[in-house]
């Protein structure tokens, strides 16, 4: 898998530096981190020159904390997404450190200022009020992955004349994440005004026939818009990711 | 059910014109034409002012003819929807007489030039080259019973300008069809547009995750657009009978 | 979009009272407010002559608060739906202002009395006791909205002689809203008994098989009275909006 | 599972008429018929004085035939279901014998003239033309397991009157099956009219949002009627011989 | 609807006791009790000879004792379902009276003793513990409305020779109810033991791909034992509501 | 069902020493032990020499109590599962006995060390932290059923080197538990790592379109991997309880 | 992944025989057969000791030939499952080989007679004759990968007496198989009545409320029986695969 | 929309060379084409450079014709997707042009060989032989859309050596597209290998439980892989469209 490694290894074989057994046994090792209650994985972060995301839900303070630390002892960033505002005190309070952006539930362990890396702008496009929680987080993470990111806000199609007030903007980025529930008919209306990349986020807005996301997942999926390629319901985290991957390309 | 009937019967009983035991029967029938495989309600459309409307998958040409035959004997005008062109063929052999459209797939038996009641314009919208036959259903539907029918086709979102180029239409129409598959995000669009009634018709074009008109229908049934309301998969005929019951209000 | 404000402007521009960039600024800018967490619209209330509706869930007591203040500043009038007694409580405090229905929970910003624009009567019939505030919820907009209502509560299809014994109400009204849930017959029961277009509101009470609303909703989007279309599960304020839109034509 | 024939097995062990070993290989044993492609059940039909049902689709003519004959030796009634024309016309040919009915798709091995043992009439209401191939299966099962039908087609709930014409029917049948496609209202409705047992058949008549006759299922077993139970969609068959056997109590 | 009342009318109307406007009047109305939240229909009992079903959930306590007071002072016996041990203290100690039956939820109004009318016993049998407060639920309503019942608790088909142990009172029982979540098997286990109607109420028993009594449902819809029919997922009451009506046959 | 008893019953009644009614009697008659809230079978366990299992939700801390005092007084090991900590606590405090498994929230009252009686080691591989409960549920019963087991944790796909650092642990064991939510691709990828019976356990773990364990659960059980079967979703007891079956093979 | 190989490579390195490049290209390549369409794994069966196993659908006889030609120059048995007669026998044409087995639509290239290396007898239990391809796949695949293989066809759970018949079999396998569409109740019968692994496949017999299968699965996978397993609905060959690797231990 | 298009309008009616009125009808128009059935827009293709995309199913040869001359009389390069090679032979004989691809089911006009404007190579993974058709649509897309593409075939998880044998393939490429049906796994797989991003297309390819694509599409929505967006079942189109766009930045 990293044939880099393989190589060096192999030659210390060769030069009898490493014994056979030694060495079957390196190859099946890589390189990760044991905390408590979860081996975190150094490795894909290290390579990708990215933060290490640590997803929120279902771990107590005291896991974050046992991950931040672990991960922050190897000099690694950490971006932990879905934290609970009680859990993000506490994790702050016991490491002395953290930065919680409240609407994005996300907690930054890290620089202040996150050096721009990305080439171009970020957009990141929501249709409602209710689907601001998971722009927000897209923003977030986008942000501290190394981006430049414009948000719009509340440019649903039922008032098609927002979104055209935006269209600046829609037009000026290079990637774009598109944030709606409900019938989330933004994906194919924003595909359809850009020649961008469009990463549409459903969100489980809505209520009835919405069927906790189903219906907007369904809509982006079958868009009309041939740019327009989808992620799970409600996972900003996950659009940002891949947006974070495209704009360094 | 219908108290002009029933004052007239209750008058014949007093007058002693018609017996207790005659009137009690009386009471439960209602006019409908018997004929082999079924039992046409002549009433509602006598009531209504409309043609019968004949819904034709699943019927034979030999009970079309029949079902015309019958209304015809009263009068009554009849439109048939769904009919394949090989038994449209047959019917209007058999009967020497009928219209066929073969792009609506409609039957219909009555004058050439239909009298318009309607009040306004109905517009018809169609996102796609696919979702057409549904929209000829609505528009042939709604023109033999009627109305005034402006129809704008292939006008996705995917390509929101053709369908700005077709405002001025839009806003001139007193009611709006709107007929999409795929996201079906039409219907939210141009429920945008306009102040007023939409009527989404979702249709089963599209493949995969559209799930047979289901991505378009939970599309709809969940617009941020207020002024939309739904009606079945494909059902291009009944958008058009209710249109036509608005558009004569 | 609107083509007489473009055409001032296109003359502005001609007379040179208005330079290029500025112009091309203004073609994109559209009426809207802005509010900390939303922008509102005020423009398709003001075209449409509506009140503007602000839904409830989702948002604190202090954004209902700003987004009415915003709105009562432009001089609309205001109705919140689904909005619980303890949030129309704080807002009502805060604003000085506002009545509250406890069984609609719609909170209402304007003159007491509501003057009457609808042209006819809107029937609001629904089937059992646990759908009232669904049916309570589109009596409460549609009257806000400006139309004279009359509703027929618990008139479920297994005691149709309920429903019968409403029938002249059912035909005096110019148009039906149909509020139910369970297997949602009563919208198709209704529609075979007028002849004016019937709004289906499928509601999500029920148990097991009801799915949620799923069985009702299906029911009425596969009724066999055509003059049936549907609004998302519960929707008792997309019917009204609809069924004002109707009744103003 | 049959006392008497255990009691009778256990006293010829006590006289030692009858070895252990033998008794332990009897006790297992239980009456069938082997035929070639399956082993045919004649112990359930006797026990319940019921001609023996096969179920068609799946199996050729032959597998028919052998079946048959196997039963017929054992001179049992045969009503094979679901049954092509075809293979009912090869059936006859090889058999000399069987009565086919067309419309509900039954071949019947019996005599011509089944004599009733059902205590009252089996009422069959079917909602529009397409249920009636599933209407036709229940009343052909139902008269071949001796009953006494009445049928009432085309009875949808769209035209109320015609179901109230029937009324009188719908109060004389001991039991009712009721037969709907689409939105499957008819169960409630009829379960509304009466005080008996009424047994639903969804059908998967319909299209779009019926769902191969999800929606008329959904809707039958959320009924606001409690009089109501359901059968799979399309069963004629179950419907009849569960009103079979409740019409024998 | 009522075919001698309508006899009555019109007899009054030929000797001139009732003009025709009162008639035309009365013959919409059909009787029924006026309560505060809800027109409870004292017909369908009356004519039946049951006692009046309240479905408790949503309902607060008020509402049950109004309900209740109505019809107690139509001397009509009623069946409270689905009460918490709480509203049911509550409504008891307004009204002086009821009797709570804890385990299956059920509150009653009516002689301590009832009158046993159905002329043989309804079996009900429950597959596991948890499935049991739905059993009480159909024991405690098919005693209250006359029947002799007997029940078999816990006999799921992991064990069949629970069932199997009990195969007398299967056998003996006019009637069966089985009551069963997770794969409902027991259905068609217990209906390939009798030849009696069974009817099948699928609980929400289970996790996981049981989804809400999903499983359990259709399992028992495509029962292979034809004697099967089924009412919604935890509806103890409309099976034991349906085998009261069987069993007065 | 049981030849051995069967034939000395015979035996009895060949003798005499045994009277046929009773006879009749006992063959119908099966072990098991009444508790008051159910009947325990202790036929299987003994049988099968296993502990018996008990399912914990929906059950109160007196009902377990009661059963395990049942099948402890018959010298029953007992594991009872899903158990809170709180009613975990009440049970072990009336009994003064069982050891409580807090992660795998199973309860245990049997010999501190239970003997080896599997042939070979069950592995556990789960893919993350938030599936660990549900792999700690099938560690913990495989242990107290007498296996050897070796857990895996932690080895999602996405970082495939944490997985084939474990494949010497793979390769040893003799059968796999496969333990994944979100996609639940791990059984695939286990399963082409291994030429041993793979049993998926999908999990509720995941968000949106995982659908409470759906995606999971389908990817399993169309996976490309021949050797892997599926058991219900979270459900550890029962991969375990299979593991154990076959490893004692 | 075969540390045998990279052991035999790493010393190969050590002497100098193999270059590090070399080395570093052989660690990535891994034994499979190159055929036009399709990479044939031979490596699995190889360590395995089974034959290879090739899916016919999709594939026409020219790619099965193709295939089975380059398996069998590495003189690997092959069986192709769901091929139709036609294909199959084209491909025996071509090849001048292979035996058809009609019913179980399977076609084997390998020894007349296969060598019993499974350690017992593999038990396949169907419910009904819809059933029964299924169950001969998973019979002729289990024969062919070298078990002794019981069938016991047409045992549906309506009519115990049958499968109560064969239950001497039953208790004799070491697996069992189970195969059953519709309500699929036979997996929690048969699971009861053995202590061994029972692999359930639902099968998409049945209709209406079956759908496709469904009905099956959910109800083998929630399955009250804790000794089932379940694989992808009419997946013989999986069950038969997975009892032979059982078998094996 | 076209900020530069607008600018050069209002600066001529600045200049007066262009009349009000005309400007407001230009401001509205928008450039496409009009051929008989479809209004095909040549502006998307044109701004973005890519050859316009024809979408084949439901169209005849005559309709496709028409489309592609008016695209070619304006220059612009044509590629029809999901062509039957029936349709695609009397499409090329009608135009005396045309290339087709019969395995991806493609028709191309434009040149043979199309200039490399992508930056990296797009690498293509699909999992099993049966996905393969829509892996050759997505190769033969993005060559014709001007990229360098690298395919890897028959790399399903089940024998994931076969895929670590090209991992130098998949890290070399700069965009990845993952085609895979049944359980979907290979998304994660891939995801996992490689720090780029992936687009995963889940493909109809399976039976039973993975409903039409529905098990490969979750699977890929739930990935734990955060580097994977999905696009719609079989739209093998869709995904080398947006990678294509990637692919230009």
């Amino acid at each position: 898998m990293d044939r880099k490694r393989i190589r060096e290894l192999l030659e210390a074989v060769r030069r009898g530096d490493t014994g056979t057994d030694e060495a079957v046994e390196r190859l099946a090792r890589l390189p990760f981190v044991e905390v408590p209650d979860a081996r975190v994985d150094t490795h894909r972060a290290l390579r990708a020159g990215l933060p290490e995301g640590v997803y929120g839900p279902g771990k107590t303070a005291e896991q974050i904390v046992d991950i931040v630390r672990a991960l922050r002892a190897e000099s690694q960033d950490v971006l932990a997404t879905r934290v609970d505002a009680a859990v993000a005190d506490a994790v702050c309070q016991r490491l002395g450190a953290g930065r919680y952006d409240a609407r994005a539930r996300t907690l930054w362990f890290g620089p202040e200022e996150v050096a721009i890396v990305g080439k171009g702008v970020i957009g990141v496009v929501s249709a409602g009020t209710a689907d601001w929680p998971v722009a927000a987080e897209a923003v977030s993470v986008a942000e501290r992955f190394g981006n430049k990111v414009e948000a719009i806000a509340d440019a649903g199609v039922a008032g098609l004349h927002r979104l055209l007030a935006a269209s600046e903007t829609l037009r000026s980025a290079r990637i774009l994440i598109v944030v709606a529930g409900m019938e989330g008919a933004l994906g194919s209306v924003v595909g359809g005004l850009v020649d961008k990349p469009v990463i549409g986020v459903p969100t489980s807005v809505g209520y009835g026939a919405s069927f906790g996301g189903l219906s907007a997942l369904l809509s982006m999926l079958t868009s009309c818009s041939s740019n327009v390629t989808v992620v799970n319901i409600d996972n900003g985290f996950g659009a940002a990711y891949v947006a974070t991957l495209i704009n360094r390309l």
